[in-house]
């Protein structure tokens, strides 16, 4: 079912989701508040980009930035309410969408052309005995590396980003040490990680991190992000960035 | 200067320091107490053992596991120390202490000898902007990677640890791809990391790692460590391990 749901509280953002796939996740959101702008960053893309709550998101908080802002799906399902989405926020003119492959953005952008890529990837390995293939192919696609991996990701990052631009991403803990291989394997060193904590005394169930082309080595943890409280709730954090 | 302090205070133990050189730190007792010990643990053994704070530690922790604790140290002056540790406390028949170099582990010990493994290596690299290397020669060595880097530590403890025994070290933050990186190198899968905070909204200093030998994959970050208030007083969860 194809329903319209507000985006962020404290924006006048609304999102087109299908139930039956998934709905925008909480992960989009805190990516998109870890991206770090400063006055040189013009040109980002987000990979995976989904019903775009990412560009969304990005293209309000910085809305004097003049940001280039583009957004990337292979799904034709799925980019269907991308474009939806824009509409409905009359988003069209402030941000690119392209129904295509990730793989494929070596072709069509030269070397060296975008600040920040970010990324909330396909979480799970195909083999992976943690969340079965759904049945419902859409769903498999977005939640599975059937179409794209890590390698691929930052492959691509490698090539597309400028010198000492930044890939963000956001991924799940217990696939840190790959991603952090994956990176290093293609010349994009880890410079920040948050982890996020479901609740406090829990152990991380999801990350955050960023990336340098060609940067030099120099990690930072950074503070720890709570989501819920005790009782479920959001903690106050994360409410600030809803909200 | 040497003096006699006390080690843990809820504790009878004392440790002898001299104070030219270095104080025995908290990371070595966050070491001790990350420290995961099970029914089947016997032999443990402790790399840089420095005035033997962890070795006195677990000893006292784990009274009735009737444990195997060793501690190596190369250097004579420091050596010394620990051996007066051992005496105030009474724990020469408990604790074996000896005076070599690490690298020569493997030559004393057969492989698939040891449950576990403790280190509080030497933090900074000889080359690090970080730390000038001391005129104080035990110091320097106690503190760069003059006589023992990563690498040393990981080969050694791939050959003597059990297979699937375990490696627990504490490091600076700042170092931790190349900690994740010689542990992979030298078949220590990392396991639980726990990242250390000075204080709330800080970001990470230290980290404390285990790995197990030939392990499976699947990493564990468990929740953050804090250490000060804003008053810079010890937390709770500190002063517990404390007292």
């Amino acid at each position: 079912m194809e329903v319209i749901n507000r985006l962020l509280n404290y924006s006048n953002l609304n999102i087109v989701q299908n139930t039956d796939w998934f709905n925008f996740s909480l992960d989009s959101v805190l990516l998109a508040n870890f991206v770090e702008i400063n006055k040189k960053t013009k040109k980002i893309i987000d990979f995976c980009t989904g019903n775009a709550p990412i560009p969304l998101i990005l293209n309000k908080k910085y809305e004097n930035c003049n940001l280039d802002i583009t957004g990337i799906e292979l799904q034709p399902e799925i980019f269907s309410l991308a474009i939806k989405s824009l509409n409905i926020n009359n988003k069209n003119d402030k941000i690119k969408l392209y129904n295509m492959d990730v793989k494929e953005l070596p072709l069509k952008y030269e070397t060296d052309t975008f600040d920040i890529i970010t990324c909330n990837p396909p979480f799970f390995k195909v083999n992976s005995n943690e969340s079965k293939l759904n049945d419902n192919n859409v769903k498999s696609i977005a939640r599975h590396e059937i179409m794209l991996n890590l390698n691929d990701i930052f492959s691509v990052a490698r090539k597309i980003l400028k010198n000492n631009g930044k890939i963000c991403i956001v991924h799940r803990t217990n696939r840190l040490i790959e991603v952090l291989q994956e990176m290093k394997k293609n010349n994009i060193e880890p410079k920040r990680i948050q982890f996020v904590y479901p609740k406090i005394n829990s152990d991380s169930n999801i990350f955050l991190i960023e990336g340098t082309k060609n940067g030099n080595s120099g990690l930072k943890i950074m503070k720890p992000l709570y989501i819920h409280d005790k009782n479920g709730n959001y903690l106050d954090e994360i409410r600030k960035i809803f909200e």
